[in-house]
């Protein structure tokens, strides 16, 4: 019963997560460092270091430099079977015991023209040479890239939307290039990279099966007409992975201008969304708005704790500020949100037709929408297995998350008894056990019903990925909002224990603030001095300002870690926002606490994102779906517990002597005043900003016009006939 | 304090509205029997009973055989000034002093071709014979009418979906115009004649000024080029009013089908869709859902009625299933809804790009979406006006309502207390004096306050019809929403007098059905009696079988009513929803006597819309808009009076003996789960049925996969230049 199983729970949490930041950390090095190839005497803490060096150290100059250094293209070519050179911009790998008739089929799948159902993009075998050192296993690689021409009728058949040259975004076509901003001469300059490669993703993944019955080489690989080739293989383990290179000078450029220097400015938004995508880099805008939303709540919440520690009435005021604040912060975000995605032309992208994803599986009948043959899946069956077992199996890990915290507090309440009975140092020592306990069972529940989530969400057999997406996003939240806030939510409405449960939050918090900073500045900067010399001596030797040959950069990115998602990213600001919300009248310095805590998240995800996993896909994004829910959600939630902390209140219980009822009645009515106010705010506030609205409409209009002026002239050749 | 005052209240307002219904049936009286002359000796009693002879013994055999007579336009045609006959669709009537030099500017515009500018339509000045002695006023009207080919064209227009042979809908195209489902020859049945109607006055409202500065003849009535010049004309007075003609065989066959057998079968939904269009369609589907809806209810009410009054157990019970089915209900209705316009072709059909609406002034600015020239309006002015007047006059509105609601019951009380000094006679009658007078006051204040939300939208210069409509029946809503219920309220939670209260919601439900019948049913059929032979034989002799010329028809119809939208029937439905959902747990029975009420309200309806007023262009809807939302809203209110109810039930009190704080605890507990539900259940159902899900989904695929193979064979035909 006391704060300081928060404590141990967090460290817990804390370093599990570490040792995951080490284990990126170590990938890492592999990319930049692998060189060195005395990778084995490293030490998980000397490779650390070295990245705190370079992101502390590093010359400027020296990065600047590299800025100028022109285009990948130019920098790394491949030859395709023709002579011609390409840019390598996507790896597709295969399980190395692949059949050669299987890559022969592949391939020349994938060069054909499209009038013959290929994907007309260029390949090329990955030639491991002899000497190198570092080829663990052999796989069988292959770089993927394409002509300009290629690319850019790609670019219309995924419906890439870019600026027009009065300033509009328009969807691009290929006919009508000459008008977009941005091209000139050939167009090689038009298409950021990420675009390219999301492009040849595209192509790769809707190449289609034509007569084939099987994948040539593997008789029981089934494939009828329509199947994407590249699916069907992926999910039989044929193709292993695909992803895209990273292209180390603009990396080095967007990491300098992100987070190698410590400045106060704004992310470099459009920068992040060039590189990996506009659904990263909404996320990144998400970080920082959200940390810039909090700054007035943190600049209020400090006069609190320096001057009225237990002054309720103005923790009232507090709260109903808190209230419409979390109103205004979700509602402003959907403009914010629609600003970026209208700007990186997301915002009216129609979405494309999505692709059965390669887990589904069902009976071979007739897709009533597309009219093709492909497995379907009865979606009673589905609703079966949600309903009937996986709900009830949720439910389940909630009461036994439920269960496990009530045996906590028992144990707690067994430990503190004892220790009254005999305080002495090893009755003191048993105080921290339950604490200590409860963490770990908590960590290695949530560890097993994340499994399980995904398994049961598998089971389900969701046909699209992005509603298998929403149902694990589900389930994975309710469980994580439970197993977080449960035993705060007992400390508060069922122990009513203010005080308790102010220190819970504030150990949370800033047990989390001190250990973030430690964990991801602090610490490696002192490994980093300790180990300055030595390492600093040996990576210059090495590296200097070369570039690692594309074999071996290949090879290293084809070992780190694939990135799965902002999920976990989501999750985390989910859970904060749940911290400074729900219980926020109790402890107003919460919001400093998470501001601290995001000015160090930015830089650590930066650096995730850059070093420690392959480049991901860049995904097309117009707004942070699901989880605009979950947080508005958060915020109805919050309305309910402030309210609710506030009756508890004894100033105002002071109001109500001897009229407990009329208390609660006031209360609750104010409660619903408040859910109201929120509804019509949220009614009010309009989601898409007024100027582009005027955009939108302008573009609609235009077509409108466009297509009556067509009519009319059509309508004008037609000869009268039937007066 | 007594449930008198409901049933004065009632029935003075129902008088006013049966007094509205007896001038309708006095007009209506001109249209079909006005040749009969004698109009001045008809009493507005004997005119009523025609109808209900008409609707009581009409015999079915000569309305059947109109239905074989052909269609309109081969019984009435007019001449335009080429010699050209074409049907009349629609009427233009002009200011009696309209200068000629206007009329033939506005008639060469009319007809011009579409290349000029023109709304290349076919148009007519009306005829007005010597000898016609119903000529009231020398108004100057115009036919408009159109060749098949132009309407064809302007099907195209204003997006008109129509089934395609495979039987999906899409938007009709004259160059695919023989994929059509129905489309024969020259296509002269494909349309319906409302569809004529609207695409006529789509074009005559997009018939746009070219250079003129001024209307010709009048020099102060400005235009600019692209003002709409109908809007403009009819602004300024010069055109008193457009309308579409009736179709006398039409309507007749109609209405037979509709409502002039009583019949248990549903109403003919694509007929008076097919009549009016979608918009009342709908209206008359939501009002037969709603009653079909209700019967369950209704029929669970029935045993609650007969065994048992005062079990509050049970009562529970039926609240809950009372506060499921309001969700299920409001979003079953969606699906249903969705079904409904698909099957009408509006579900996925684009608005129309909205004209500024007549009343709208500004100084002439840019239009920044389409470029033009026209008025605008400060956004910001607008919201000024809107939260600095409007909202603080709304406010100021429902207090006065609540404050004469006191007084109300203050005079409720004086009353009581002299009745209880001295009981006799003159005090019994004193009794009655407060609820008279408040249902006065009331229904002056509504009256009132209806003409004050006009003006004050009306002021508020929104530039959209449907902004200004959204704005007026916000403002209606909120106010009738108190003036209807706040009784009720004040006596459920402030009084605490469920008797009361059960008594009052059952007065006010029962007069209001008694009522109904009598006015609508009893009433008539009893006064047809009485005049039965002498209407009978006269009205025999003068009409015979015998069309009226169309001279007559257009100046009959021109004097009719204008039907102003379906506002006022929602709102009906919207109150009755509320009187069967706020307070049902005390009263089950509610709902079957709305379901009485429904049952009458259909055939009303339906005789207002065919004989009451002119008949309304059609307007295209894809839902109820924003009366959905209302339904929703007061089922979200429903829930909370319900758990109220509940709590204040002396059965459940019981359970918490000495536990008040406890028992509002878990009401409240109750309470919000049951709205998280609703939230969920809302969530969960799709709005739109998976059948329709899946041919919107085809059809969007198709239409990708064409342009893919259309960009397909063009790349294939640019020659490869740029590897």
């Amino acid at each position: 019963m006391s704060p300081k199983f928060f404590f141990f729970s967090y460290v817990e949490v804390h370093w599990f997560n570490k040792l995951h930041l080490f284990e990126y950390l170590s990938n890492d090095a592999d990319v930049s460092y692998a060189l060195t190839s005395e990778r084995n005497i490293h030490s998980l803490l000397s490779v650390c270091a070295c990245f705190i060096y370079e992101l502390f150290t590093v010359c400027p100059s020296r990065l600047y430099r590299a800025q100028g250094s022109g285009k990948m293209q130019s920098n790394l070519s491949v030859s395709d079977s023709d002579g011609s050179s390409f840019a390598p911009l996507v790896v597709l790998e295969l399980a190395e015991d692949t059949e050669a008739e299987t890559i022969a089929w592949l391939l020349n799948r994938i060069k054909d023209k499209q009038q013959n159902g290929g994907a007309e993009l260029l390949v090329e075998q990955l030639q491991v040479s002899g000497q190198n050192e570092l080829k663990r296993s052999p796989k069988v690689s292959f770089f993927v890239g394409s002509t300009w021409q290629r690319l850019l009728n790609g670019a219309e058949d995924v419906g890439l939307f870019k600026e027009f040259h009065d300033g509009t975004m328009r969807g691009f076509t290929y006919a009508n290039r000459e008008s977009f901003k941005d091209f000139q001469g050939d167009g090689d300059d038009f298409l950021s990279i990420a675009e390219c490669q999301y492009i040849i993703k595209h192509e790769l993944e809707t190449l289609r099966a034509k007569a084939e019955v099987h994948v040539p080489g593997y008789p029981k690989v089934k494939l009828y007409p329509g199947k994407s080739v590249i699916r069907r293989l992926q999910s039989k383990g044929i193709l292993v992975q695909y992803y895209p290179l990273h292209d180390k000078e603009e990396l080095k450029r967007l990491s300098f201008s992100w987070y190698r220097k410590i400045n106060l400015s704004f992310q470099p938004l459009d920068d992040i969304r060039h590189y990996f995508g506009e659904g990263l880099a909404l996320y990144f805008g998400f970080l920082e708005y959200f940390t810039f939303a909090l700054v007035p709540m943190a600049l209020i919440g400090i006069p609190y704790y320096l001057f009225a520690w237990e002054d309720y009435d103005k923790y009232v005021l507090f709260a109903v500020f808190n209230l419409v604040w979390s109103t205004v912060f979700l509602e402003v975000w959907k403009r914010c949100s629609a600003q970026l995605a209208y700007g990186w032309g997301t915002l009216s992208r129609k979405k494309a037709f999505e692709e059965p994803r390669p887990g589904f599986h069902g009976a071979l009948g007739t897709n009533l929408v597309t009219g093709r043959e492909e497995p379907v899946y009865s979606n009673t069956k589905r609703q079966l297995r949600i309903y009937l077992v996986s709900v009830p199996f949720v439910l389940l890990c909630l009461h036994l998350s439920l269960y496990v915290m009530m045996i906590y507090f028992d144990m707690e309440n067994w430990a503190l008894s004892i220790y009254d009975e005999d305080p002495n140092l090893w009755t003191s020592v048993l105080l921290f056990i339950p604490s200590i306990i409860y963490a770990v069972v908590i960590e290695i529940m949530n560890l097993l019903y994340r499994h399980a989530a995904e398994f049961l969400t598998g089971w389900e057999n969701h046909r699209l990925e992005s509603s298998f997406q929403n149902h694990l996003v589900l389930k994975v939240l309710v469980f994580n909002f439970v197993n977080c806030f449960a035993s705060l939510f007992y400390i508060a409405f069922v122990m009513q224990d203010m005080l308790l449960l102010r220190q819970s939050l504030a150990t949370l918090l800033i047990t989390s603030q001190i250990l973030n900073q430690i964990m991801e500045a602090f610490l490696p900067y002192w490994l980093q001095r300790r180990r300055n010399k030595k390492v600093h001596k040996r990576v210059r030797r090495m590296m200097g300002d070369k570039e690692l040959p594309l074999v071996e950069q290949v090879q290293l990115e084809s070992d780190m870690n694939t990135y799965l998602g902002t999920f976990d990213d989501y999750l985390e600001q989910f859970l904060l926002f749940g911290y400074v919300s729900l219980f926020s009248c109790v402890y107003p310095l919460a919001a400093l606490l998470v501001v601290l805590n995001n000015i160090t998240e930015v830089y650590s995800d930066a650096f995730k994102m850059c070093h420690v996993f392959k480049r991901p896909f860049s995904e097309p994004a117009s707004d942070i779906g699901v989880w605009q829910l979950a947080f508005e959600t958060m915020s109805a939630i919050a309305v309910v517990t402030n309210c609710a902390l506030i009756a508890l209140s004894p100033q105002v219980k002071a109001y109500f002597p001897e009229m407990e009822t009329q208390l609660i009645l006031t209360v609750v009515a104010v409660e619903h005043c408040v859910l109201a106010f929120k509804f019509i705010l949220a009614f009010i506030i309009p989601d898409v900003p007024k100027d582009i609205q005027i955009k939108l409409a302008k573009l609609e209009f235009e077509s409108l016009e466009a297509l009556k002026k067509k009519k009319m002239l059509e309508a004008a050749e037609i000869p009268k006939t039937d007066k």
